[in-house]
């Protein structure tokens, strides 16, 4: 009978349980309605997830990597880059940030470079914004 | 006799042999003389490499990720991002940016976004500037 | 009598007048509580203002140039970009962005970048990040 | 006559002199082949002049405004930042960077972000890549 409560117990946390800056694994949703899905955090630092971009790519889902890092003197100050290949169009998006906590959640706020194809001229073809990501279950 | 004319001419033209925009694979060199070597690039577009930079992280050599992409209308317009994780650092560079050929020499020309941790104000945690890489061999 | 009614019914219209994409001199403010004030945009394009930065200056006012522009075939886009000489400090900031209208009230969107000196490497001297401007009577 | 040879000398020289990262105004050109022209500076820092692009404004020259910046502890550490408003077009670009020697000679190093309209998504209005100018008569 302990046992079941126990188990019981364990479930109902787990499914309270939802990303931090210190464990970034989970969904995430920008401002546009983009969804960052984590799905993976390695111990070297290798981030595996996917991307459902909410415009421009006809609700496609895309893979995605990048990196995770802090340093020892910083330890709360996480730092995070990934990049999406737009398989079909051409084209790669690079982010680049941090997460921050913001009235006690967790927030991934990124720059974010685009380069794409079939420009007049080849400068133009980097564009450049911010994306903020908060944990999905927060909406 | 023939034979080994024909295997010498190959094996010296091999060696001339280097690296272009639709095979970026090989060594490449920017402004500041750091290295960015793409070891292998696979069918899915993903990229694998590491990186020397010439300043900043005592010699130190760092592994790579990141994609190529192009599409179908524009296959001369080959697209590439990837990314380093300064391990000990805290830090992490995104390169976005398109290959070019430049006087019959290919180019890699990025914008780059570094987010770093330790700074007085999170505002002042990403930096940007631009590198330009050239095969090697060319310099 | 009517003209008393008048005169008041200018007066506290002219109290509510605030600005707009369209009329963007006014008092705008970021999500860090730094303030942009747009003094005067004359008939070429030509803004001048004044910037007070909520972090990093103490607290000081800075002047402030830039442009806004927007054409023929897109007249309700309308692009604006602005810098701020950090007097005293060495560095300046430069904003690039549009006017945005969200949930009825009109946002300045912004990228920006900031130069300095006295860094250890002249490739670390520039950062950029985004600040999205609300109307200051909209807080 | 010795003063007619050192008038001549003094003349001489003086056509010589071409602008340096402490007297940056006169002609510079970047690797595009646009030119730009900083016609003054201002005790306070201003700095007005002209631009002429190379690609996609059929030629015209454009007025543009900006800011030079340095502190006292980095005397030779200058930084600049300038803004063109493309009329007609709808767009403004801004540079931010700083004045480099390299092999002798005066760099302006710059990173720079357009805005613009007329695009499907907002989120695509805001191009970036660098810019580095050369002062014209070296090249």
């Amino acid at each position: 009978m302990k046992i079941i409560y126990l188990l019981l117990i364990i479930g109902f946390s787990s499914q309270l349980i939802s990303q931090s800056c210190q464990n970034m694994e989970g969904a995430w949703t920008n401002e546009l309605g983009s969804a960052l899905v984590i799905d993976l955090i390695q111990e070297d630092g290798t981030l595996i997830g996917h991307y459902a971009s909410s415009t421009g790519v006809d609700g496609k889902i895309f893979p995605l990597h990048g990196w995770i890092n802090k340093n020892a003197d910083n330890p709360n100050e996480v730092n995070i880059a990934f990049s999406v290949r737009w398989k079909g169009y051409g084209s790669i998006t690079s982010w680049t940030g941090y997460c921050l906590v913001q009235e006690g959640k967790p927030q991934i706020k990124t720059i974010w470079n685009l380069v794409r194809s079939g420009k007049e001229f080849d400068w133009e073809r980097i564009i450049t914004n911010s994306s903020t990501f908060k944990a999905s279950d927060q909406k």
